[in-house]
């Protein structure tokens, strides 16, 4: 019995033209990390367990993909947990292997198995799918593209205007207007340093990051429901409350936090990034924001986060500087700063703001129709002749009503009809239909060629 | 305590100098793809298990990896099946969803559920990861990539022929020298109906397609084995001992099956298709192969099989027509015509024969060293006018050692080294150095440009 097909939710079939659509952002990502000096790996989509678990918190493990153990999976299960109906510990028994869930930790196993093959500063960059088992809703699904660059074994802070350099230049060739925010991690650090509460730093920032939205006074509310004292609100507030231009609000920062070591030192990390920026022509561009505090667990520098300026959607690209990407896997001590594209999202931009050049297509150049056995031998030649010159083109398979072909091409949106008739069979030419124009002409092959080209 | 980790058996990582050779691979056969007007499509790697399973055989639902459901997987599993250990029942409980096994049946899925949209023929191409479980060894891998081209909706010969014109143009633009070989299921269906074991025909062409191998001897020994009986097995032996150029066995062949109109329909399939072939200059390329027997559940007229000349290797390309795509999907009587290129075994060619372009490289263009404060500011502008003229370039990060810059510039295989010390500086140019002569002399950047480019 036939069945209906579906695909598992929270996952998607590309079109043509979404493909087409993809592609260009693939491509133009990956010529500008090519045009960087970033060199391309790839990774299993199967990791072992083993290597991804604990790597993304408790959450994360839930969200991993597993893959149940081929053949006999229940040999050495321990019935108590089946009994017990305990799913987790279960699950890593009959499991040894999961989907990736990111690109880092599967770029940190390898950094780990290939180090002696591998130069440092390693600059490489990666562009897979990744798969998590989250809710799916609007935006969000199951399988997903990553695009990451990282630079790893250099604390130099050229990578970090390297990478904003990239981004400008990704952005620019997508035509998406970006503002690209910029704090330290060690700016935070400071400031919970200074206020007395280095312990809170997690709570500090989860609540400045809220700034925008919720406003001054519920961030003290939720800082003070935190255990947060009065006076420490009270020092926080003219640091989340600078103004200015970015190089201004740079410097009160630097006097403010002029008494902590790690903040001084991650406010002149912010000057050369920005220094550095600027150089670029990108100070119109990166804008300082204290309030920033993505991947606080793991960042230890710079926090690069970009918005889109003309869409409401979340951040389109972040990334940051880390400490210790490999040390889980026996490697200490290898510092990197990367960055990550969210295609997707980049994806819905382009389509919102309708930013794909008209270039884009999924449609040969020309299509010949095929209206009888002589023609078709004709026109097979001439098709052979427009491919040689590197032009795109095909040929109408079956011998049916013109219209029928006539309605094929336009389904195609191809640009130009190729007509091998009775009497263009006798004259050695062809029709040459433009498809947008409606104009035709009889042309030798050779002249249609240099009017497609 | 730090893991040593690893990667799952059958499973690779590429390297940067691996993905630059599997690029120009899939590159290739991606740009002869959109030249003959195949559109590329994608599904997801994920596919319910309804979808996938019963469609590979028996041995094939086992080679499926399946993905255990997320949370509580024991609800609603029957404890029975525990108790008995029935692990292949147990899984299809345990689990919903499994990874792609191959390219072909989600495209018979994705048609089925694009049917309104699509324009048929449509002719598709498709490059993705497959996985299967299966027993790792040389050259054989569990997640490995198919490179697919379809054109369905079409009965015309003329989409053979075009797959031909395609294939042969991916192996001349990858320097490949391949032998076509080409046969047709009608003709096999013809031969078992001359010789009265209509039934037999799968045991027939199991036996044929050794003949290269074991002889005529052996062959008909095995197909007496089968319960072939002396006749048949004596009218067998002028057909599949043919002799002579592709077009003459074809013409005995007609002969030989003038009695089966089945027989006589594939041989004219057969010439047809090598007329198309031979129009296109691929008479010396293409030859008939009675003995090529790939595909027989599935496929029903043209069959085609590409060998490499110069390595001793499996086939590296394949493909078929079969008649009933998306029946099992409940969309009958679609026929259609596909080839599938081994990108892995392709790879495995290119690599025995050297067959690289030198222009591969994961390279780029050139490496600027970085002396100092100064130096490093003037090398970085220099830098973006290197990129402006699209031309990949990089900066070392650090300002460490000269000598341990040029040794990565020389692992790095860079062609060019740019030097700002003291003395450019001052004179506002740079030193081009040339990493093949070792020839260096002092530019202005637009000079240097120019010789990059």
């Amino acid at each position: 019995m036939a069945q209906k097909p579906s695909i598992p939710k929270g996952t998607r079939d590309f079109t043509p033209v979404e493909m087409a659509r993809r592609n260009y952002i693939f491509d133009t990502i990956r010529e500008v990390f090519s045009l960087y000096g970033f060199r391309q790996i790839e990774t299993p989509s199967l990791e072992n367990l083993s290597t991804l678990m604990g790597k993304y918190g408790e959450e994360g493990d839930k969200l991993l993909f597993k893959i149940l153990d081929s053949g006999d999976f229940l040999r050495g299960v321990d019935p108590a947990l089946i009994e017990a109906g305990d799913c987790p510990r279960l699950a890593a028994q009959l499991c040894e292997k999961g989907l990736r869930y990111d690109l880092t930790v599967p770029f940190a196993r390898f950094v780990v198995m290939h180090r002696q093959e591998l130069q440092f500063p390693f600059k490489r960059y990666q562009i897979q799918p990744v798969w998590r088992a989250d809710r799916p809703q609007k935006g969000r699904y199951r399988e997903f593209y990553q695009c990451d660059a990282d630079v790893i074994g250099s604390t130099s802070l050229v990578n970090e205007i390297e990478l904003l350099g990239l981004i400008a230049e990704v952005m620019k060739r997508l035509k998406i207007n970006v503002t690209i925010k910029l704090n330290n991690r060690k700016v935070l650090a400071g400031i919970a340093e200074l206020i007395g509460e280095p312990d809170k730093i997690i709570d500090i920032t989860v609540a400045i990051d809220k700034i925008d939205k919720i406003g001054l006074d519920k961030v003290n509310e939720e800082l003070a429901s935190k255990g947060i004292g009065d006076e420490a609100i009270s020092r926080l507030t003219p640091i989340i409350t600078i103004g200015g231009t970015t190089a201004q609000r740079l410097e009160q920062l630097g006097e403010l936090l002029a008494a902590s070591e790690t903040g001084s030192k991650g406010v002149e990390e912010l000057q050369t990034v920005l220094a550095g920026a600027m150089r670029m022509g990108l100070g119109e561009m990166v804008e300082l924001d204290v309030s920033l505090a993505r991947g606080l667990n793991y960042y230890t520098g710079t926090i690069i986060e970009v918005k889109a300026r003309d869409v409401e959607i979340g951040s389109i690209t972040g990334g940051g500087r880390y400490d210790n990407l490999t040390g889980v896997f026996g490697m200490p001590d290898v510092s990197g700063v990367g960055i990550s594209f969210g295609a997707d999202r980049i994806y819905d931009v382009l389509n919102a703001l309708d930013l794909y050049p008209a270039t884009i297509t999924t449609a040969t150049k020309i299509l010949f129709l095929n209206l009888g056995e002589a023609e078709e031998v004709r026109s097979m030649e001439y098709l052979m002749a427009v491919r040689a010159a590197g032009i795109p083109a095909e040929i109408y398979p079956d011998r049916t009503k013109m219209k029928k072909q006539m309605n094929y091409a336009n389904a195609m949106a191809a640009p130009y009809v190729g007509i091998v008739g009775e009497s263009e069979l006798a004259e050695g030419k062809l029709t040459l239909k433009n498809m947008s124009t409606g104009e035709q002409k009889v042309v030798t092959i050779e002249e249609a060629i240099k009017e497609l080209a």
